[in-house]
């Protein structure tokens, strides 16, 4: 089941500024809970740090936990927001997952904390 | 033809976020009620959900009570929104049909309700 | 010649909201009025109807009258917005040609009247 | 139901030659005879003409007659070559079908008859 | 109508050696004899001179003759294959058309005459 | 574990041709058996049918059996050839593992049985 | 060098509206005159005309006149900004440079006069 | 170690105009201090000069002296920004890393300084 | 003029074995002798050196003697070949360029001597 | 400089069949000899095993020795597939550098060893 505590930190390095940090990987993948199928997804991680950020390696680990968890699409994309804002305090946070074609359907869903900077792009 | 009643709902989980949910589909088909041939379009479901989420399986069922029914571009994309709308009185909404080419001419039509976040890209 | 008597037009059936149609078609030609060579260009049609829509088959032919005509691009251009919004009086319309490369340059015009509304993107 | 008696041809003009004739639509459909949901595909028809060609408008028709038709992906390339074989009599024929992706799955089926002349590349 | 006349050429710079020309041109215009409506398409002209090459302005011209032609997918290939082997005499040429969606249906025509050379790649 | 017992088969309906079937998918995941990673792939199965063909829904379950499973690349792909064909005894068959960039590289691994017919491509 | 009398114009047939005109070529090339070596560069001027337009052919001609003259990146689209609104006096106008990779970096720059509409995207 | 030093600078040409000017490199790598493995990045460089220019050669210097130094994202990025501006004290100045994939990760590190004018666009 | 005494050669590393060198550059230029106008060019070179390899700079500067010649498409590649092979008597040798668009037509002129090796692709 | 003590090697799963395996990596960097500059290519390794198979990891570090040599294109792609040949004793082994642009040249070296099997494709 997913674990925030799997989720590390390390202090800012220019906690003066407000700048953007993206991580994206396409290797996600959890269960429906409907059917007990895989899905598959993009996640897309952007947000503007405040004194922590988020350590990467840590950040591959907490996905994972995903892996074998039932939990539908909006499900993940709050969830995951939760837990990371929860982890790191930033200024800014934004989620989105990017859910691979299930019956002829692909679908996105962006969830966001803090009010976006004018130097974040749309998902 | 066109049957509302298929389109199911389940309670919003994150109701006290504005937050963006977009379901895509390449494989939408409906007839020209002029020519009687096959109309095929892509089509994005773009919403900000309040209390309920549309189900996807039922997304599908409803969009597939069009394959066989006589109806115009423009008329597809507005009784979508209003069945769709109407099914889950969503805080924003837009649905957009992307109509393959005819005589050479590819068309798009956009119909919104509510007024977009700022989190919501152009169609 | 350029023949704004074919465009036909119906009434718009959603005229209780602002929504966006778009008609592309890459199977405009015309001919330079300088060197009686072909010219070729995409055409884009964007438009928010009021009280009336523009028939895709009629628009076909209308475009297709200037097979012969010699125009140049800024002609083309201005001459569409004015005949198809003389036909349809919509709330906001903009035609961009994109014509292909000539002496190594590609060439885009774009004219539009009315306000532009917040969801139509830029050509 | 497949109707093959919709296929019609014409004299092949130039029947002294071997050459290509390819005929390519992403707009095929039909209906999974297991679920009853509807299958999308591309459909790429390659031959070489012997006395008759096959003619455009009716493949079309003969294509639609399967929109509602349960069948799965190799019965209807097979049954595909089969028909349009029988109706031209070619000197070459291949029906190559590009099912959409469902479960995470795309399908390729293709199908020959005749011996493939060394013009014709690898589907 | 189409004016083999037009094709003039130039005697081979190079005769001692089998080699490659391709002339690429995306603005080859007919008419459709049935529906009397524009065809457009791409063609592919490939060849290996002998004595003479083909001069490229007059190819352009020659291929402008066709723009107010009625004449099917076919005619026009093997027609400006005969006009144009005719004129230039070549060891190989290959005429390829690549024609418009109409309906759904892209279609490539492709005719040949003599060996085709191990270094001509398939169309 | 792999399942080879999850595969399923039905009868060739075209057992009097040789013919190519191919089912891709991006959705692979396995577990790396040195670092206990997860690793993905998108999977090519290629095969010219005897008597039975591989059941879609059956193979998409039999390459779920890896989910969990530590094995490498070479092995992952060397099993589901012999698992698939021993299941279906076809005419030929071939396995291609494309897999994720791991330490900045990404690996292919292809392996086939049988006499490649000339109408299947290279992988 | 540079030749702005090269530069000819003729009158806006629209100057009731303000309007994009866009002019890109990817066959710009100068002299670096540091190395003397060639640097080759796609431009692209937008405008909005005033009562002047730039005649295409004499725009293409005036380009060339950078073809041996030695000049930097900044020095190409400034003077070219200067010399074009000197010749049309636009009510808006940008020349953007994108030059080709040299010891792996490409550069873009963009300058632009009067109060950029909001028509006009982003170079 | 990175040596700020390397950088040079160039006057301005037209410091009355506020004005863009991007350089990018695929070419970027450091080590990463945790695993002493080579990181790899592409690196955007957009900024508004005020009196001082890059010099393109010493830029390409100053990069390399990354290339044997370890150092994490946040830090190649930061520092950049820090060593360019303190050289060249720009109006604008934005610095944007891509990383390539480590781990089934991308990551994108932007920060900026100064206002941003209305004419850059989102990294 | 083209000056084939500026291409210098440096000793093959090794001679021991048939293998492919392939230089690309798409910053050609020339200058039509009909009309004066520049031509653009794409040119591949693809050899199997035998005792001696073409330094790169040198061809660099070969290539660069073309720039203020009238020469045709096929006048370029013939004396490309001509003279390349004459300074390096490779074992095998191509030259391919490929001309930006005029008049809407783009053209190839490929021209090899030697046996094509099996590990060479067409052009 | 080059060590291949550094590769590894692990015994050929499936040593009774003849199958591809490739592995390719955008990440290898060396030095020019004559510049000092850094190069950067793609490596394309592609080889049919033995009874030996290259350990991936091994791979990298092998690779990385190179990061600070001064070496010609010509000789990393010789030396590589000398060692890696060396190490593993292939039934056939292929290494390719597709070298990034320098001065606007792209280049690609491909060198092989043992008869290409007809599984493998061209470089």
């Amino acid at each position: 089941a997913p674990m925030p505590d799997l989720v590390e930190t390390f202090p800012n390095p220019a906690p003066q500024r407000d700048y953007l940090i993206r991580h994206t990987t396409e290797e996600f993948t959890s269960v429906c809970p409907k059917t007990g199928q895989p899905d598959f997804a993009t996640i897309d991680l952007d947000y503007v740090p405040d004194e922590l950020c988020v350590e990467l390696k840590s950040l591959k680990l907490y996905y994972q936990s995903y892996r074998n968890q039932g939990i539908y699409y909006e499900g993940v994309v709050n969830k995951m927001l939760d837990d990371l804002a929860g982890a790191t305090k930033p200024r800014y946070m934004r989620v989105t997952g990017r859910f691979n074609l299930r019956g002829g359907f692909g679908s996105v869903v962006s969830v966001e904390i803090g009010d976006r900077p004018s130097f974040v792009a749309l998902p």
